[in-house]
């Protein structure tokens, strides 16, 4: 019996190298004749290094460390991964997410995403050709600015004074101009891909800041002042490219990282559980497999909007591969599921228990589940000879 | 698709009859093609009538209305059922059960089991031949002498006074002699049977009294008393009847109706789940189907001891069909039940609940998991073309 599991992490109580492992742990207790396929998976945004690491597919996986400028100054290790192809796999949360700084001093006006601009730049020192920055979990609202700037590009205040200092959120607004002449050449020869789950446009209240700002600690005025300063941060950038990225689905992702990467490096933004199957050449295992496993923390309808469970889903169902989704818990509207591909659906929960019991005994209950879902299965399988 | 759907009730949440029924909505969910059987199932003790009454598969079920006597001398309106080939089924719970009296006026030295007798009298006014009786939850501790009195055993008092109010367990510490001429020369006729998964003795510290008195409401020296007096009608009994019945198992069973039913009717005792799958014929239909779903409000190792679901798995196991139990919750240690047959359990939470939650939404739940259950299954089955 081939089965795929390929399960997001579930936040809080099992990483997602954990969560496939505890699944594969339970079945193995069922039958040791199985050939299992562990392929963690991510939405594209946090935990899409560690989903890679830990796949049991993905060759010449390579991690790399280096050191780069966090959101609030702050010198940070930071990392990236490199796969065989010449292929680079940056993620933004661990160069400028927000977890990197404690709640009470975060301030997106004081916030720059310069130490992602500093991993594209060590990818494109390692050689990669093909680059691929994982959104989601900025702690940034610059526009993507301080990116640019550690690519070379030089951001003038008035007086034509060239800040040298990490450009932030705050600084947008007193730009007088910004020139790219310096932006390093050898992005131009790089195909640059982008994870994006959200089709908010850079300004306006549907925008980078006053969707996201608030939860990245500015409120009331400050909000103002931010979007203000994207608005002129846009015009400018304008009048740079000769065109207007402001408005494409997603230019307001990650603090308008969204628009900066269609300006500066001409990416392409795809939905993230896309981008991570096909770089895990996920549908040739899903093709061939009786069995799908998904799963995360929390279930509902929502997770239909570029859920890792959903989009593995839909792969499978293209193969007419039936697909059972785990999770911590799942709403009464995550039936609509059933119509993604989601055969069935099963909460670890053993009974009732608290939200704290449940996180802390996540993989020992995934374990027992994965064990229960193959002794329900073994006896209607045809690949398999049962001996329960 | 046969099915054949076997629930016992979630205590507190769900009667046998909705759980069963909620099993097949959830299912109908997903196909309409599915040959079901609804048998629910009770352990033979409480709940007895209503597993029966609700079964799909039973002909000729009847139910008798009748008036007895209560526990504590109150007047109830009770019930007893008729199945075709002259069968009578009584639940003692119905007669002289604990929950017909609020708690607070509990108190066994004052209770009798006259009721029950009158039941068995209705029974043989019907015409049956086989009497079945589930034991369980008894407000008793009168040794089943109330229950003769009614079936016109006579007890005698110092000064050889009959009693002729309905006997309580306090009376027996006074009694001068028992009398069986006058005792309905119809018993000696009928085969009884009685439901029965504890094997206490009568006496002494594993007895009636001891283990089961405090739940009826008596304690310390009311204890003694009710001891003693048991151990004084043991011994007239044994006088009665030329033989000890005190220390067969059972004997302490429902307040020591078990010694009563074995010596005053020369019952059987056997284990309700096996008398109950025996009454509906379970095993024709267990033999012949493709799946069978048990379940109950909690599981754990527990349940390997007379428990519905795990009579059914035996009986299942020895025919090779898969066994699902659904379940409130299960226990860590009920994967020991993998032993008895059981395949596989799943809780019917929908992720962390509290029980009050749980037990709200039982019927609802219990549907959504048979769907997932069905969904996750008909993938892989041979007999179902699948149509998710």
């Amino acid at each position: 019996m081939k089965i795929v599991i390929a399960l997001d992490s579930f936040k809080g109580s099992c990483s997602v190298k954990a969560a496939c492992q505890s699944v594969a742990n339970g079945f193995q207790r069922v039958s040791k004749n199985l050939d299992l396929s562990l392929l963690p998976v991510s939405d594209g945004g946090e935990g899409l290094l560690e989903a890679l690491e830990h796949s049991s597919v993905l060759k010449d996986v390579q991690q790399h460390q280096f050191i780069c400028t966090g959101p609030y100054g702050q010198t940070i290790e930071s990392k990236l991964l490199t796969l065989a192809g010449n292929i680079g796999v940056i993620e933004l949360a661990e160069c400028c997410g927000l977890e990197l700084t404690p709640k009470t001093e975060r301030n997106p006006e004081h916030a720059s995403s310069y130490g992602l601009g500093q991993a594209v730049k060590k990818a494109m020192d390692l050689g990669c050709t093909k680059i691929i920055i994982g959104l989601g979990g900025s702690a940034t609202n610059d526009g993507g600015a301080g990116f640019a700037q550690a690519l070379g590009a030089e951001f003038y205040s008035v007086g034509k004074q060239r800040i040298s200092r990490p450009i932030t959120g705050g600084d947008l607004i007193s730009l007088e101009s910004i020139e790219i002449n310096e932006l390093d050449e050898r992005i131009k020869h790089i195909d640059f891909y982008a994870s994006c789950d959200v089709t908010n446009p850079l300004l306006g209240p549907t925008g980078a800041t006053y969707v996201y700002g608030g939860q990245k600690g500015a409120t009331g005025v400050a909000l103002d002042r931010l979007e203000a300063g994207m608005r002129h941060y846009a015009h400018l950038m304008h009048q740079v490219y000769g065109k207007d990225c402001a408005n494409e689905p997603g230019a307001g992702a990650a603090g308008g990282m969204g628009a900066a990467l269609k300006w500066f490096l001409s990416a392409k933004l795809d939905s993230g559980i896309a981008l991570v199957l096909s770089l895990i050449g996920a549908e040739s295992y899903i093709r061939q497999a009786d069995l799908v496993i998904v799963g995360e923390g929390r279930l509902d309808s929502q997770s239909a909007n570029g859920k890792a469970p959903v989009g593995v889903a839909r792969m499978a169902r293209k193969h007419g591969v039936p697909v059972v989704a785990i999770c911590g818990g799942y709403s009464e509207d995550s039936t609509a599921l059933y119509d993604e591909g989601i055969s069935a659906m099963w909460s670890i929960c053993p009974g009732p228990v608290t939200l704290e019991e449940a996180m802390k005994n996540g993989e020992k209950n995934i374990a027992n589940t994965a064990e229960n879902l193959l002794r329900t299965i073994l006896p209607f399988s045809k690949s398999e000879k049962s001996n329960l």
